[in-house]
């Protein structure tokens, strides 16, 4: 059989995952928390269920889900999206990307992606006989360099894709990113994709710049976020986006015949959840940043050197003075050696700066699992 | 914008429900049962959030669950796939659908499909930058001409879908058609989509001819399923495909990048079902055929005329004798003017017969809901 993917292995995640739990490690690799989904929400599906709303649900979504999205939007970025036209249920911010990305991008064009970045978006683009285009952020601040994918503009670019706060770095769009990016893109029919799952999880009073607050940027955009990382329930597959009505058309032509629709009853559950607790969001923030700062103060009595975490639930840590292993080597080492697993970073690039040694690891987790996981790491 | 799916509209199965619910019609149309969900389902998925299974799945699905379809695909066919290698657990029968097209279709290949049929085939079809080559049953029967789909292969055929128990129409394929197929096929490369939803609805005493079976048409086949239609629960979209390994292999690459993974404390509600009632799949059939029984004595006293329905829970209707309307007018007109919506059949074709006169009523409901639009349909 000859392969469409040929290049698609197993995803880092999984394979960190399995090796994690064969050599019963600390699994602060793949990204998700483990404690537990609010009971409110577990009661609302279950409620759900018991209501009889176990039949396709329709399939931009319910009304109620797509409403609470737009009231929810419009509380966090002053802007509401029309629930009917511009609002679309998911299973997942996955597949929302490999939607939007499969809606406008055709065979031969070209879609601008910055690496690092999450491993889902390429073969989403190879997929649909496009090519990824790769710009690279700073390899120390993460920052995006503007003039770079002003370069990488070609007239087959029919895609940017950003994503902020940043998988895996946690770096943020500041709003001179934002400005840039409008300037960059003003009079091009280039179009975005702005992937801001962790748009909650950000720290020190910063503000997520989302999309959704430009006028002009929205305008061309497809935003996609996902409850997943927000309501501590990543194995829901709940996600959703946000598009003009041009596009969000175009998205649903493709969501229709991909899943059709999204898991019923946590419809449900997140409408009435969204409504009971609006506050939910503006509280997030410090729930991490509390988990963020415990591991960061522990994490100085280690020989691994933390880098700053601006947003989204990942610590990267540099451990040049640990060893020089190269970081897919060093990761297995040290979830070998040590029991504790985190996600080495070159799997997130076409071409990984030589001498990086960085590795991500999850603090979205229980007092006791990092408390574990550091006295496993101080013995380094 | 510049649409990828200029001639994709918004499903006949969306646009019938709306109408039904905006004229408060009884829906018979989309294909969706109105009574609940065995309890011990809604337990079990209650369960499974409780004891805290909301993080991501493993993108395969979970073991439990994967063991669970392996014996009962031995019990049912006598023959049992590897867990591991070849069964992927996926967000309904539709996604498994999308993601076996773009599995193994390229741009300028051709599948074969079997007019009528259902309507996800052709928009992932098209969108893999492939075309659909649609051939027809026969138009009273709705049986296949293994001659006619002989004669549609070219040297760019890769995919053939085929559907059995087959959506609309009910109709089920023989053990000689097995045969047929397996003559067809052999010194071929073209692969196999079989898609079997309705594979435990089967009526009269009659096998269920699944590719499953057939040693050498299964070495070539992506076999999908679905939990919605053999548990009554539609909105939870949850399915599978059972395929060879190197094929699963290319299924899982596209998965892993569509959707990743899905509900997971749903996973765990069939894992323990499926174990705890082995026997729920061979009592469908009896539990469905009362239904389509009682339907059918109803309609005798209607000028509508019932055709046989050998599986699945769709009754076609011979509306000849009430309107010579075509089926698209005719359907909206039952719908306003009567209160009953049906599915019209030629958004399923690519060239609908000329004169067919048939509407879709699916008989998945409560005698209640029969018995009111039997009430009205008596009017006819
Ligand atoms: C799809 S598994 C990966 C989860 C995640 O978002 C991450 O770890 O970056
Ligand atoms: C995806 S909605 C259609 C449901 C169905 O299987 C049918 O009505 O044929």
């Amino acid at each position: 059989l000859d392969s469409k993917l040929p290049q698609v292995g197993t995803t880092i995640f999984t394979v960190m995952s399995q090796l994690a739990a064969e050599h019963g490690a600390v699994n602060l690799g793949q990204g998700f928390p483990d404690f537990p989904v609010p009971s409110r929400l577990v009661d609302a599906l279950s409620h759900a269920m018991q209501a009889g709303h176990n039949q396709y649900a329709p399939m931009t979504g319910i009304p109620a889900l797509r409403q609470a999205i737009a009231a929810k939007t419009e509380r966090c970025y002053g802007w509401r999206p029309d629930a009917d036209a511009e609002i679309t249920v998911t299973s997942g911010a996955t597949e929302a990307i490999f939607n939007a990305i499969h809606a406008v991008v055709r065979a031969g064009e070209e879609v601008i992606v910055l690496d690092p970045c999450y491993d889902c978006y390429e073969p989403a683009i190879d997929l649909a006989g496009a090519r990824a285009v790769h710009v690279p952020l700073d390899p120390a601040s993460f920052a995006p360099d503007w003039d770079a994918v002003r370069a990488a503009i070609t007239p087959r670019t029919r895609l940017l894709i950003i994503n902020s706060p940043h998988n895996p770095s946690g770096a943020m769009f500041t709003a001179a990113d934002m400005q840039a990016l409008q300037d960059l893109l003003h009079g091009t029919d280039i179009l975005l994709l702005s992937d801001e799952v962790y748009e909650h999880i950000v720290f020190d009073g910063a503000r997520h710049e989302s999309v959704l607050r430009y006028p002009q940027l929205r305008a061309r955009a497809f935003v996609i976020s996902s409850f997943g990382k927000t309501y501590h329930c990543t194995g829901w597959k709940l996600g959703y986006c946000i598009a003009p009505p041009a596009l969000s058309a175009e998205f649903r032509k493709v969501h229709q015949y991909n899943v059709f629709c999204s898991f019923n009853p946590a419809q449900h559950a997140f409408a009435e959840m969204i409504a009971a607790e609006p506050e939910h969001y503006e509280t997030l923030g410090a729930f991490y940043q509390a988990k963020r700062d415990r591991f960061r103060a522990q994490l100085a009595s280690t020989r691994l050197k933390p880098l700053p975490v601006p947003g989204g639930y990942f610590q990267l840590v540099d451990y040049s003075a640990v060893s020089d292993l190269p970081d897919v080597e060093f990761a297995r080492w040290l979830t070998l050696e040590h029991g504790v697993t985190g996600i080495p970073l070159s799997p997130f690039y076409a071409a990984p700066p030589a001498g990086q040694r960085l590795l991500r690891l999850c603090f979205a987790k229980n007092d006791d699992t990092m408390n574990l996981a550091m006295q496993r790491l101080s013995k380094l």
